[in-house]
């Protein structure tokens, strides 16, 4: 909780009572490597912010290939931002990579945050804006860079982060095939 | 205007003063085909709203190759959001496909609107929301779908676009060559 405090005052203003009005609906979530958090078709009921270890948002595609849509590690959001907001079945699924600690709010305590702390509201809105742009240059990567650039990019997004992660998730997030990732790993490290 | 304020009063619950004074803020432009609304490098200071015709935002790459990120046609927001929100440089270019005609605000009268009418507040975060998903499907799709099911899909969203624009232009979309989808495309009229 303390490192999560420390997050919230380094990105917004938060009165004391502000911050134990936060704390005081926040759930700790531990859980196992290979656990789930939520499955596809579940609804997604909640927010969640990973304070260690590190989880991926994945998409089974009808073939039951998975598709890596978002990794996160510490300090990062994550959820299935749709169904939460819209109640429908989640297109996607998230489970840990990693043993790892989460924190979480239920939907109703996060609406009711929002609309009780300003600064809460105002985070919230920049993280949605922000999590917008990133997925654009995600995108403009996906449609215009090269498997090379694409996974020289990741390694500067994640840095320290291709030690930790499987590499056959790593190629499904570049969306290029694990031949192709360990022959480009195989080049940079030769160089 | 007219289409206009059917399209908010069909997406919120506007009050005739409320309507009066975003109509009021609201400017009219028209585009020629080819002509830019904004350029790569320059701050985005407005949100436009497409009446009629059609336009793309689109990066070049360092090879001075274009990358579609975004087509818009009638009923459609388009701006650089990120430089919209932030005042940096776009990444990206705004051009009409064809003659078109806009509806914009600029900055200032878009907080106003934004403090000023709760269900124009509320309309606005639900578009980012729904951005958001949108960006987040069209990411699945080009990480996991076949370029066959990607032109099938765009198909779906956009149904009598493809007439309406460039060939080569849809294969930037798609992230594929023209030749891929020259041959998709003769491939899907002979089925």
């Amino acid at each position: 909780m303390e490192s999560f405090l420390h997050y919230l005052t380094a990105k917004g203003t938060f009165t004391d009572t502000e911050l134990e009005r936060i704390a005081a609906v926040t759930v700790v979530k531990k859980l196992k490597k290979r656990q789930y958090l939520l499955r596809q078709g579940e609804v997604c009921r909640f927010k969640a912010f990973v304070v260690s270890g590190s989880l991926r948002l994945y998409r089974t595609s009808d073939d039951a290939v998975e598709h890596v849509m978002r990794f996160a590690t510490e300090n990062w959001w994550l959820n299935d931002l749709e169904s939460f907001r819209s109640g429908r079945p989640a297109k996607g699924a998230i489970d840990a990579l990693e043993d790892s600690t989460l924190l979480l709010w239920s939907k109703e305590n996060w609406e009711l945050l929002k609309r009780e702390i300003p600064a809460f509201n105002a985070l919230q809105a920049s993280l949605i804006s922000r999590s917008l742009d990133a997925q654009g240059d995600r995108l403009y990567s996906t449609i215009s860079y090269s498997a090379e650039e694409r996974y020289h990019e990741f390694l500067k997004s994640f840095p320290d982060f291709y030690h930790r992660v499987p590499l056959h998730m790593i190629a499904s997030y570049l969306g290029v095939s694990r031949e192709t990732l360990s022959r480009i790993r195989k080049h940079a490290t030769v160089q």
